[in-house]
């Protein structure tokens, strides 16, 4: 995907028909993980797994991480059970429960059929979670201490353990029933004065933990907030059973961002990256919205169609509908979008209802006067003047800015409030932006319009 | 705020009243730094004085950081100089800068004047880089280490300084003339194996690095990508100036986010929180694109009025115009939407137009088959059979239809190609969004409606 890549691409092919191996492994040993998976991403499928085999167990294991799913495939089919077996020892659990959830079933049975006991164990554990919860986010792979270690013991316990952990930074202090009392980090105990001191005594307690079933989202948000290394997961009996680092977090985050972008577009949300996704699968994910759009557009027609007469009558009045429908749409987005998103990062909740809606209303009737003298005189020097449409008398050109107006007011009271009902009631706000905004204040617009037209024009 | 801070705050009221200062103490310390800030910012303004004196100096800076400029201001104005200083003495450099950025000029001479002059200079440095530069968002204060250092000595060097140090988990290797050497962890100083290996043996050389002037979108999108802790800033001529630390990357995906959002819903961007915006601040991030887009949509009327003849002869043909220009405009929503956000994630380049295209043009065509075919359906069945509207003849119901599924095509078609298109001329992508598609897009659809008409109908 990267253009940087092209020149090492070109390179790795060179060595590839020339059979330079060790030349190509000295390339592949000074790229991170993430740059080499980037670079099979691009590749011809055959030559993955030469490549792979070329790199070093852990490495190895850290590049099969950061791949897609469809590439890992293609390899774990490839690999002997031994290979398997390697690259399998070296993931951290939720890394493994990832791929057995993404993996088809014959190849998940290979997986867990090389996977020690411990971490077959901890893979079904977080398998048991439901997508999305915090169960099924975290690793299991964390240092735990006893409250009554010294300083030294931790430190001690850290540099025999932490080779494994995901994180040392930060360890948990664990009661003989699993309970979670407190947290240390490897700053307090590098700091701490004496050697001697007891972990109990410098542990923080005052802890800010989720639950298995905790959304994932609420935990990305809760590691930003605090700005945590990693979060302690907890049971239904306060027992500690795993931790999420800032980095699953930022995964998380950026996740939902592509989520609710792409329900805010009409869209049903969609995990394949674009250029992976089929035709088909972006006709399944955008269809829906489409049809439903398309038919609730059907109330519109209607409302044209009972004013039909006052159309033939003034035929002028129609050359205005897009303006006053994309207006209203437009000022309509802008509520929506805003309200939305001060929603997700839990600037507002529904009690601001009524703060929002005047700051709406003030600011609409400000946008609707400016766009409205904007186009009175618009009209007058387009229309009437340059295109010399006599149709376009005075009193029309006022007719249409004052729906112009009345439609920015609407739009804006439709824009803001509609995500912040859909939240009380549970539903996701992210649904309420543009297109179904659109829908609902052209319907209104027109309303508006002819209802004007009518009582104003006589038509 | 949240909810869940509202028995805090009806505690919080009680214990003042009755002026419970030590027990009102003991709460705020059992809180966090980010939760008293989220406090703060519910209450009566003149409250927040009294409270925050209550607080420890650490804890005291540490929610200083987390308040919002107006309250943090009202504090400052509040402030001896005595406790500016003792506040200021606690902030990490980058913080400091921060700090500095937002407050009007007479309170940042105040600030400058508490910080001693070490500190004084490294904000003078921090405010020299352009905004949302990289050095403009790092602090100063990491762990340097030598290369001839022992383990032993790394340890020692990190229990002495670590105290004020942003982070001490990375620390940067650093030769005589400050160029960056190399870096190692505190994981890699305490799971070594012989504490007389010297840092230059153990530390990784093959480091990601950004420089002074990269843009912080950049910085916050590598350290997604890599999963690094911090990030190390050089300068022009190689040599380690500061860091930057994850949680700042977070904060910047949350705020560039939030700026890409609003701008594809048509607005330029605020950087105030929606409730602490004006109707005033509101408008004018609203009105320049509204204007833009209602003037533009003058040719869309020009286009109805040169049809004048062909709606008066028939005018069942303008009830379908508001389907057509929606449907059309979330067609090309979708696409636009998808596309800008995979350019944002890094997952397209603009090699890849012809892919995209292709890919869109088959999505299209399964999507635009689709809508006719329930269009043509619905149209029979609503217009002509239960609404009775005999001018809505078979061949209408096909023009309309066929109008349709050319005008997905086409509106899918401009979605994908301009985000790409504006990308490759230097452009934000999130522009070519919604509001702007969709105005071209109803041009767009209204002359191949008319000409369909005028060919098939002979209107």
């Amino acid at each position: 995907m990267a253009e940087r890549f092209e020149i090492v691409t070109k390179a790795i092919d060179k060595m590839l028909e020339e059979k330079k191996y060790a030349a190509l492994r000295d390339i592949l040993l000074v790229m991170y993980p993430s740059d080499i998976a980037e670079l099979f991403g691009d590749m011809e499928e055959d030559r993955i797994p030469l490549l792979f085999r070329l790199l070093p167990k852990e490495l190895a294991a850290e590049t099969f991480v950061e791949m897609e799913p469809d590439a890992q495939e293609l390899l774990i089919r490839g690999f002997s059970d031994n290979e398997l077996k390697e690259v399998v020892d070296e993931l951290y659990v939720d890394d493994a429960a990832d791929l057995v959830e993404e993996m088809p079933a014959n190849v998940v049975k290979r997986i867990l059929k090389q996977a020690d006991p411990e971490m077959r164990k901890s893979i079904n554990q977080i398998l048991r979670y439901p997508e999305n919860s915090a169960g099924s986010l975290m690793t299991t792979e964390y240092v735990s201490l006893r409250p009554d270690m010294t300083v030294e013991e931790a430190i001690l316990r850290i540099r025999r353990q932490g080779v494994d952990k995901e994180t040392i930074y930060t360890c948990y202090v664990i009661a003989k029933d699993r309970k979670l009392l407190g947290l240390v980090t490897v700053k307090d105990l590098l700091l701490a004065e004496d050697d001697e001191t007891r972990i109990q005594d410098i542990m923080l307690t005052n802890l800010i933990y989720v639950n298995t079933q905790t959304d994932q989202e609420e935990v990305a948000k809760m590691l930003a907030k605090y700005n945590f290394l990693a979060l302690p997961v907890v049971d239904g009996e306060e027992r500690m059973v795993g931790i999420i680092t800032f980095d699953d977090a930022m995964d998380v985050i950026e996740e939902e961002t592509t989520e609710d972008m792409e329900i805010m577009a009409g869209m049903t949300p969609s995990e394949k990256t674009y250029l992976k996704s089929t035709p088909l699968d972006l006709f399944r994910h955008r269809i829906p919205w489409l049809m439903l759009l398309m038919v609730s557009a059907t109330f519109t027609g209607m409302i044209i169609s009972s004013f039909e007469d006052a159309l033939k009558f003034l035929p002028a009045l129609t050359a205005f509908i897009p303006m006053l429908m994309d207006t209203g749409g437009n000022c309509g987005s802008q509520s929506s979008v805003t309200v939305i998103r001060a929603l997700s990062l839990d600037e507002l909740k529904f009690g601001d209802l009524a703060r929002v809606i005047w700051k709406e209303i003030r600011t609409a009737v400000l946008c609707g006067i400016c766009l409205a003298a904007v186009c009175f005189g618009k009209i007058l020097l387009v229309d009437r003047l340059l295109m010399g449409n006599e149709s376009v008398s005075l009193l029309v050109d006022g007719v249409v800015c004052l729906t112009l107006a009345v439609t920015v007011v609407i739009a804006k009271l439709v824009g803001c409030s509609l995500p912040m009902l859909a939240k009380k009631l549970g539903f996701d706000p992210a649904v309420m932006a543009s297109p179904f905004i659109t829908t609902i204040v052209d319907a209104l617009s027109l309303l508006v319009y002819f209802l004007f037209a009518k009582t104003l024009l006589g038509v």
